[in-house]
């Protein structure tokens, strides 16, 4: 017994030195295959992130490297390296979208997944206006080069080529491929898409440079036209050389109005791409919430006061501008301004507040469920809200410390007030409209779905009331079986003057009806809201900006750190209300 | 038969008149009381965060709208002001601190929920230090009030006792309270913990707008000694009111050491509380994975090749600044920097690889599990590495595109790639220590786990090889029942020496001798980045910020960009560092 167990375990340790030897050897080798494996596909998704997250990142901070030392006109960085440096970028995309729609369309017996939140019909049918009007502009560059051929750079030249080869490529990215859900070549995808986000939003930053750079040199144009001559601020002379035909000169000045619109371009697009790199590697938990279309009676009192809000914009920015050409009517565009402010913004107030109310009054639990697109959109709201608030808050610390005392200065006072106050009513609104889960399909059309439920077939048939109104009559058949002989119809409707008829119906209308007019007040609210976002887009836009005219931040903060605030809130407040219009929209189609 | 039926629906019809004339009026009343319930209770809770969000953002503005104008020593705007705003702010914390705390007491029967993550002992016993060193600076400026009382506002005095009072409450509170889960109250609470975060960080904004005035007037008083003239910028000087006492100039001496540790006091307790505000509501997901000790073994390298880089850094640092002062040795101190830079980042890039190269090899998945703790450190890590991104980019466009040559030309090319480098490489290791989900406890200390887990009961009575061993006698029970009549535990050694024992046990130790090894380089690796860290923290931190020196930025920039840029980017690089330390130490624990 003794032997056996000794030679048990004898044979058992020769057993496990032979596996632990060999298994030895074979957990280096195991190592080894682990690492290639691991350093070439098994990476974690998190660490992707990161990469290429700073990837971005550092991709930007050189852009904007760049632009700081072309924005000082310092001899040593001339523009052509900026502009050389963007092409390069946008050369990047463009083969990156080139590799990407051509391995899609390889692989296309097994379809890519698509996030529906990621974009609608209506935000691409916008960007693609707008990418049109950016190839417009970019035919005025190539035009503007031509026209100053004698001493330009021919960098000035191929940058509009590459730019307008890189919308029409990234519109077409933009309506076949941006809600695809990617699930292979993550890592190297997650660069692709980073890259093409941070690609639109250096272009971005560039134009919202150039275009600051152009209203500035504007500006001082006109304030030493009046003959303020202490800014001694010395911006450089544009256009750079003489241009050698008038049409030169005339396209120089036309790119001015298209700006606008190339900049929101190329932030839209940039923020799209980002919900595309945030789905990556996701997996999309389909919802059977269908968007039930829904009729739009009623609109009349929202659109018409926007409408009129909007003509008001246009007529203000028309006085405005030509107003400030004048010493004498400076004083009366600026406080015009700021009236026009002042109403549109406390309607604004109580239209968002009146939204609240309701929300407040039918109680709707949120919906949490993940949704990139919608994340974004809330952090992009609110982000972008602190530009304005900023300017509003600076602007109230100078009026209460000024020792000036201009006629505008309460009613600026009361125009930052309320801009930070609509802006809190506003983001709230929205970001709850966007949360708000959606109701049942039976309630969002109440005339569609009550009435043919009433006369279902399973509702009469089915009934649990039948008994009781048999009850009250001896012979309960017979008013059925003798209207079943005159039609097929008359017999649902016989079957439906059971009690559920009775109660069920107008109970439904009167649930439906405050329902019915809710939803009308809050899409009247929301198209209102639109308009009113729209004209407060267009008016600094276009050049519509009291903040460097009235005087009075001026006197507290300095002219630098004064213009250096408005440089960067303005471009802000610019996306915040285009940002908002879409968003509203959506909220236009949701309730 | 048809006047039943009419008299069947003319009843009918009364009763649905009835019916509905008196569900109108419930209708209305019920909407009523629900508004007024929706009102006060039933808020959503998405709504109360961006309320509060939206209310801190405001609160932090109107704090930098007034920094802004104090900043431009404009006579409108005096310190006192602003000193009275953040006084108030803080009144305003102490009093919703104190009926926090009354609150919790009260309710003492039902305790409450703390997130585990949110805090640990070492931040807490950290924190205190600083709060520390924080009210000797408080004793400090009370002594420097008394010293020039003279002319000084009584705000100069009041401030600091505040602010003394303020330190101790919250010191209290973190220790008590800052894990809190808080489910009741919860609009209330959000404004209360949101005004706290944003207290905590306009006081931050004060301390680095102070600590940057107090360095840029020794700059200029330096370079004025120096002899050039050629900047004209004016600083207010410092001092305002002559001191009366000899000890009053020693405590305005004194306060500027001390900046530091009050800044980075501020704004970790800014991120803690905003944690808290991030648990508000939630309902914590109780794991049971239990940290457990590990042994530190051979931490030799790490310790030791760290305390090397911090020793240097204090020579570098002392060198640096007594150098400075004189013309003839200001150049060869801005090339000790960068070599000095050199070696330690590119020692801390190696790490950083060497530490991912090392997760590469063994995966493992990662913790997706939600934990508004871990994913702040994320975002903070991120957010503030961009400043030095920045600065660092900026000074590379700088040397490529310069027309000077300083001996330190390629010495600030090669600093700056690094820095970029090293804050790339050290991110992903942070950020993948961090998220790596924990190993299991059975191999989280080899030798106590391995070593039972092969006696225990289940493992040697269920073992699936027990046929196998069987097989090969004839007469299995035999031993087994022999020994059984001996004692209680050979029965169990006796079913352990079946295969099972011999397979498992020596494979485990294969498998734990790297895994051990790799632990112990991982917590060298760590231990050297938290003290090479340190010692970037301590340069700047400390006066030595060659980026203003060296001269060739600034001819690219401009003087006033530049020191703008560098006034923002420095502050956030600071606080990276502390914030990597603190991470970093974080990982050293898990690992």
């Amino acid at each position: 017994m003794v032997e056996d167990s000794g030679l048990d375990i004898m044979s058992l340790n020769k057993y496990c030195n032979s596996s632990s030897s060999s298994s030895s050897s074979e957990h280096d080798k195991k190592i080894f295959s682990k690492l290639k494996l691991n350093l070439s596909e098994d990476f974690p998704q998190k660490n992707a992130e990161i990469l290429s997250g700073q990837y971005g990142t550092n991709l930007l901070l050189v852009g904007i490297a760049l632009m700081l030392g072309n924005a000082t006109h310092n001899p040593l960085i001339k523009e052509e390296y900026l502009l050389s440096f963007l092409t390069s970028l946008m050369i990047l995309q463009l083969i990156w979208m080139m590799w990407y729609i051509l391995v899609q369309k390889r692989q296309k017996n097994a379809p890519t997944e698509k996030d529906a939140h990621a974009t609608t019909g209506w935000i691409r049918g916008g960007l693609t206006l707008l990418a049109l009007l950016t190839l417009i502009m970019d035919a005025f560059r190539v035009g503007y080069y031509v026209g100053e051929d004698a001493c330009a750079s021919p960098v000035l030249a191929v940058y509009p080529v590459i730019h307008a080869t890189h919308t029409i490529a990234q519109v077409h990215f933009l309506w076949f491929h941006i809600k695809d859900v990617i699930k292979s070549f993550k890592t190297l995808d997650r660069f692709g898409v980073m890259h093409a986000v941070f690609t639109n939003f250096i272009l971005w930053c560039h134009g919202v440079m150039s275009e600051t750079e152009h209203f500035m040199n504007n500006r001082m144009r006109r304030l030493t036209a009046l003959g303020f001559t202490n800014l001694t601020i010395v911006l450089d002379p544009e256009p750079i050389c003489n241009c050698t035909t008038s049409t030169c000169n005339m396209f120089f000045n036309s790119l001015a109005y298209l700006y606008p619109f190339n900049i929101e371009y190329h932030i839209f697009v940039s923020a799209m791409l980002f919900v595309m790199w945030k789905n990556i590697g996701r997996t999309i938990v389909h919802s059977n919430q269908k968007r039930v279309a829904t009729k739009n009676h009623c609109l009349t009192i929202g659109p018409v006061m926007g409408l009129l809000a909007l003509a008001s914009t246009i007529g203000v920015l028309v006085v405005y501008i030509t107003h400030m050409e004048s010493l004498q009517t400076r004083l009366s565009a600026i406080s015009m301004f700021y009236i026009y402010g002042i109403v549109i913004l406390a309607l604004m107030c109580f239209a968002g507040a009146a939204g609240l109310l309701i929300y407040r009054v039918d109680h709707m639990p949120m919906d949490t469920s993940k949704n990139p697109s919608r994340q974004l959109d809330t952090e992009l709201l609110f982000g972008s809200s602190v530009g304005s608030w900023l300017m509003a808050w600076c602007s109230i610390v100078a009026v209460l410390s000024t020792s000036n005392d201009p006629p505008y200065r309460w009613m600026n006072f009361t125009y930052s007030v309320l801009t930070v106050l609509e802006k809190y009513i506003q983001n709230v609104f929205i970001i709850e409209s966007l949360y708000r889960q959606k109701e049942d399909g039976e309630r969002e059309d109440p005339e569609l779905t009550t009435s043919p439920e009433v006369f279902t077939v399973t509702s009469s048939l089915a009934s649990p009331y039948n008994g009781i109104i048999n009850q009250a009559y001896e012979t309960p058949e017979r008013p059925c079986v003798s209207l079943d002989n005159e039609q097929e119809d008359s017999k649902h409707a016989c079957g439906s003057l059971s009690k559920p008829l009775e109660v069920s119906l107008p109970r439904e209308n009167k649930v439906v009806e405050p329902l019915k007019v809710k939803k009308q007040v809050l899409k009247n609210i929301a198209i209102f809201l639109i308009l009113c976002n729209m004209s407060l887009w267009i008016l600094p836009a276009f050049g519509c900006r009291p903040q460097y005219d009235n005087g009075l931040e001026q006197e507290l903060y300095g002219f630098s750190v004064w213009t250096t605030v408005l440089n960067f809130v303005i471009p802000l407040n610019l996306f915040y209300r285009m940002h908002s219009v879409a968003s509203l929209f959506e909220v236009f189609r949701q309730v």
